[in-house]
């Protein structure tokens, strides 16, 4: 494809051995999971095999693996099916400002009914603070829900150091890994959490398939009733071509995965110093260190993401490829506000507008990173000389790209 | 593919044109819906490209149809979302004993969290009467929730009847229509509803993607929460693959739906009158006109209806086809509890175990029929013959077929 793809923590392309592991449950084992005879326990066995591959690449037992619809509904379910069941326990949920919408929702909808919810401040690169997580502890508080890795700015959260905290108080701890299982080492026993999120479609796997880790023991209220499929927990035909994918994926990313989040390390890396190397007025958000290795995120001063993001997609130029790039919070794009990400970690809303973010995967090569930063220095220039705010000594000048393009001009010259 | 498949009311085989209509977006279209560079944008198309297949199917506005991941879903929705939407003018809920587990799972739940279930009876066939619906409904009634037809024995609803009823009284009506949508005409206004589910698994579409309808101004609360997809009214990243090949499903079916609607009557037809003309004591379930197109269900004495359906999936002879039917309540297979739908139309328990049945098809042919009654006819004859509880008479030749070959040879003869 002629295009090249830097929006991989929306969603990544499926890889072609995946769908060529779906086909077979697309075509003649079409068989419902849930039947008894051949046919059916042909699927039941895809299933089996993917939970066990998950379990693998997770660290978790099969049987500690429930299928959804993706991530989104695992969030949804570990979140209500948690508050619900421990009830009376308590209604007292903790987590933080800067969560996916599909963490924070749920919690804004609980409180509608009755609930509590601390979301506890970030530093400036987007980590919680485990004291003041301890400190947010009540008698009520029945589940922590905090995401493994950030997935705008990319900042991984100390998790050992949370769940000491939660386990010491006897408080479940779910984790939202929906951007780092399958691209970074991801633990359970490790980790110390209780409930884990992941999607498929997050790492080359298909959408419409994720799970939830659900550590023995551990009370939730099921999201969807009705048939007893996933062991009475999740009812509905599971989506068995969609999981058989997800299971190839969860093997490959297994195998894959050393070596590919050193190669992404580097890439993000070299990515982030040519920005700063490069552009004058640009700030990276999230941690330098602790951080996805496919995660690049910058404000870029002056000019709105959204600008960026639409000249990268649609090239002026006949013999220019589309760069895929996101703006904001890629999963409400199309809305008009700040990334309350941006805000939570402190970046000021006329800032937070001019966000984006750079999201790397396997198919990304180092030409690839070179194209897409001649593009977005070319376009920064462009739009920053417009800009009717940007400062104007920048309109004369917009980046150090261009002037260090001259410079070398000059020294080759 | 060598086997005769009558389970087509638990899940159908995708069609190849559907599998052919889901590929692009499993290979190079693989974008987020949501973003808004056009790899998204191509997807976002075929979404609402879905919608307005769906809506044409069913007589509704694209803007009316939600995507979920199935019926399941939707039905866990519609109840659950209505419920707490409307709790402030009432916490009553009406729906019938013979409902699909996804119906009535969400209806327990409720029921444990303080609201209040009328499960209607259903006479000898499984209809509800609509004047009982009447007297059911109180000021507190928020929601009346029925199948449009029934998944195990077929029989379809007086709907029509019942939305006059609804309607007269202002109570929201949820129509589960997962076993008609794509097999019967379903036309929302005529149907007279306000929430329908549908599966596009059912109508020969991938698993994974289903719709929820919802009228326009009917309230309902999210189930699941998070981003701002499908009118912030379902989060997660859209199954794209899936819901473009239940697009190209939804077209096919408006297609062919009148000739097949005729061709699967009189073919249902042909095997209920073999059934009753070969076997003796065998008891049709469901009404015999007010149908299903495809469905098949009969009781057979002295038997397990779970041994049938084994005898036939594992087929002796070498040159034998299997042939795949369903017993009880096909989505909770693996229990050992008679049918709850065959219990609320007064079936005898030990009767009830002994069900069977067969769910039609477009693949299926007259041929495939006669094969399936074959075997049916000759495994029952062996069960029977070895049933410690079937009458003694019948030891001695079980069913009509065997007298009905031996005249048959006798007048050839």
């Amino acid at each position: 494809m002629n295009v090249i793809y830097l929006d991989n923590a929306a969603t990544t392309r499926t890889d072609p051995e995946v769908v060529e592991a779906m086909l077979p449950w697309l075509t003649d084992e079409f068989g419902s999971p849930s039947t008894l005879y051949t046919l059916g326990s042909q699927a039941k066995q895809a299933l089996e095999t993917t939970r066990e591959s998950l379990g693998d690449l997770v660290g978790a037992g099969a049987n500690e693996i429930f299928f959804t619809s993706g991530a989104t509904e695992s969030n949804n379910w570990a979140i209500k099916g948690v508050a619900d069941a421990l009830q009376s326990k308590g209604r007292h949920i903790i987590t933080s400002q800067a969560e996916h919408h599909s963490i924070l929702m749920p919690c804004k909808y609980l409180e509608k009914r009755g609930w509590e919810v601390t979301y506890l401040p970030v530093d400036s690169d987007g980590a919680i603070d485990p004291v003041e997580l301890e400190s947010a502890i009540r008698d009520d508080t029945v589940l922590v829900t905090i995401a493994h890795a950030n997935h705008e700015i990319g900042t991984i959260q100390p998790v050992t150091d949370i769940s000491a905290v939660t386990r010491d108080r006897g408080v479940a701890l779910h984790i939202n890994a929906a951007q780092t299982v399958g691209h970074l080492p991801v633990d359970i026993d490790a980790l110390g959490c209780d409930l884990l999120s992941l999607s498929a479609h997050k790492f080359y796997g298909p959408k419409g398939a994720g799970a939830l880790y659900i550590r023995r023991g551990t009370r939730l209220t099921p999201l969807i009733h009705g048939g007893s499929q996933e062991k009475k927990r999740r009812a509905g035909t599971q989506n068995v071509p969609a999981i058989a994918g997800m299971g190839k994926a969860a093997r490959m990313a297994r195998k894959n995965l050393p070596a590919e989040v050193d190669r992404l390390t580097s890439l993000r890396d070299y990515t982030i110093e040519s920005i700063e190397n490069n552009m004058e007025d640009v700030r990276l958000n999230g941690h330098r260190a602790e951080r996805l290795p496919n995660n690049v995120n910058f404000c870029i001063e002056g000019i709105e993401g959204e600008s960026i993001m639409l000249s990268l997609s649609y090239p002026t130029g006949s013999d220019e490829k589309p760069v895929f790039i996101s703006t904001g919070s890629a999963c409400v794009s199309g809305s008009l506000e700040p990334s309350h990400i941006l805000l939570a970690i402190g970046v000021p809303a006329e800032l937070a507008h001019g966000s984006v973010r750079l999201s790397l995967a396997k198919d990304n090569t180092r030409e690839d990173i070179d194209y897409a930063l001649r593009v977005l220095f070319k376009v920064t220039d462009r739009l920053r000389s417009m800009s009717p705010v940007y400062k104007r000594t920048a309109n004369e000048g917009a980046s150090k790209s261009a002037t260090a393009n001259c410079d070398e001009c000059e020294a080759a010259g």
